[in-house]
């Protein structure tokens, strides 16, 4: 008999709900213990389920980086969202103006003033005033100012502007420890105190550093997304244990061409090509001797050792090198409940580019 | 006034129709000259509009990687399907067989005889007769039998079984020019034909050796998904120019955080995280100082030059490494057609993971 370890259709996407839900309650404890707000950001599971569930174990907010994941939380009763991306554009603005108005309180985030200077021009006249919270490089070379002083400069532009108010500071962290983060933020406060401006939240985040997460007398919030589900990438960095990976593909291999080598249903359609700077494409949970050493769309290819026993029909389960990105490849995962009863559910706001 | 190419919201997918008309038309003529079948993968677009386009130029029929893809592309009046995959297990055999009764031609790819067996077992009660193709691994080193003895076991086993029918042989090669696809194929012709078992067909494929596309005194079919769109692998492999590569995403400058970095709206859940081998996520058309040095999700990295004129607002023009993956990212692309009007188009087997 082939070795199934769910009935469902692969490749599939299954969550382990009774993991998600420690895997939430933990981090929320860690961030009531240390007094920061838990900002969860959804992108990791794109779900209202799993959205519900954070803001009732006590998340104060969501956090989106689209205008359409948010809509679809908001829709769902998320009322207080913090948009971590640059909104520019006609489009975009109209469709920030709109969800203003139908949730309690909306945030976004801002590296320059020509997005200021949008935003300010499309809330000027709105009912509702729009949060705006600088956004700083402290280190992971994407967006944000460069320096305190910047961050002063727009944090006056926004204070200068109708329609928009200045809500803090916000960075996302460089994955490694550093002290950057903090005396950035700690220099950019105090800049700001001088120029008589209240910094009501300073934001950072990240999986990678979650149990290091403090106030350390300048953060107020944390944002987090990976924690509900854990991948391979914070099991290598040994953020948490295999048990608390909530998040599994299911995959079939197809064919055993040689002694050496397993083809699985799963390919970068799937698993995706993100590596994080790690080998192969996935952790195989119970074999490992085997290693994900090639994808293409529909293929993933296994090295394993002779012995391994793995045939086709057999079912393995991969713990995906990075879990957000994988929600994202399907139209609906499979929970699992703590009667270990399985069950489809929509991934809501999958594929939501704009 | 920013710069503007098309009136979109970014990021998002733009098909030049002509010049993807173009693509299809020349390597049909191509095919045609060389007395190939072309069997266009429509992995590519997984479009019903291109598969008609495809088809209405003549190509014999179509490629499919996934039963889902399948089952859209013949409900849109494709009747002649080769799926190049091992099919096994319950639920997608009874797929399978609803399938081969709603068009003419159905046919799959088996390289074991696990695969085989549960195909025989579906369709030995069917009014219609499953062809399989045997699949050999000519050096891509993915799926496939290693040895014409083993293709002979496999296509004699298929002969022997009721319900399905030897098709002949299938091999996706690897993407280099070698001899090896040729001499297995004639080693196995001529094992299968000593051992009196005919072989109709000899496919192969891949868009990186189309223009080498010939018999051989073997092939007869030509299996191809990448051709229609091209990209930048195939432009940096001098398969295609740049203007033949009809696909390009369109997105946003958000941000620019120092002289020489840019940030845009397009990350890996548009782009995707596939290299092929190259350096860099995507050809900036117009700024060859330009290159996309990182992605994450929703943010792609570039690096410029000091003097690089793009300001957050600017649009740009990304030909992605591997055109494929991305039309898997977007729910529907933009087509311009010849009077450059532009407009949104489902992609309608998108995200068919089964």
């Amino acid at each position: 008999m082939p070795r199934i370890i769910h009935n469902v259709d692969t490749p599939a996407l299954v969550i382990d709900e009774t993991i998600a839900q420690s895997n939430i309650e933990r981090f929320q404890r860690h961030c009531n213990d240390a007094g920061l707000k838990l900002r969860p950001h959804i992108k990791t599971h794109k779900s209202i389920h799993f959205t519900s569930q954070q803001l009732e174990a006590g998340a104060a907010g969501i956090t989106c980086q689209k205008i359409g994941e948010a809509e679809i939380m908001a829709a769902a009763g998320a009322d207080d969202i913090l948009i971590t991306f640059n909104i520019l554009g006609a489009e975009k603005l109209q469709r920030l103006s709109k969800l203003a108005s139908v949730i309690t309180r909306l945030a976004v985030t801002a590296d320059n003033a020509t997005v200021i200077e949008g935003l300010s021009a499309t809330f000027a006249d709105h009912t509702r005033t729009l949060h705006v919270m600088v956004e700083c490089d402290t280190g992971a070379k994407r967006c944000g100012v460069q320096t305190p002083a910047e961050a002063l400069t727009l944090a006056k532009l926004i204070e200068t502007l109708p329609g928009i108010e200045f809500a803090g500071l916000m960075t996302y962290p460089d994955k490694l420890p550093s002290n950057v983060p903090l005396q950035f933020m700690r220099d950019t406060v105090a800049e700001l105190s001088a120029a008589g401006i209240d910094c009501p939240d300073v934001s950072t985040g990240g999986t990678p550093l979650m149990w290091s997460a403090a106030t350390e007398g300048v953060f107020t919030e944390y944002r987090i997304g990976t924690y509900i589900y854990h991948d391979r990438s914070m099991l290598e960095r040994g953020i948490c244990e295999e048990s608390d990976c909530a998040a599994r593909v299911i995959t079939t291999v197809v064919s055993r061409p040689t002694d050496e080598r397993l083809v699985i249903d799963a390919g970068s359609k799937v698993l995706t090509a993100d590596l994080l700077g790690m080998e192969g494409y996935g952790h195989v949970v119970d074999f490992p001797d085997a290693t994900v050493t090639g994808l293409s769309e529909e293929h993933g290819v296994l090295q394993v050792s002779a012995d391994n026993p793995l045939q086709p029909g057999d079912q393995i389960q991969i713990i995906p090198n990075h879990v957000c990105v994988v929600s994202n490849m399907f139209d609906q995962v499979h929970l699992i409940d703590a009667q270990r009863a399985i069950k489809p559910m929509s991934i809501d706001a999958r594929g939501k580019v704009n």
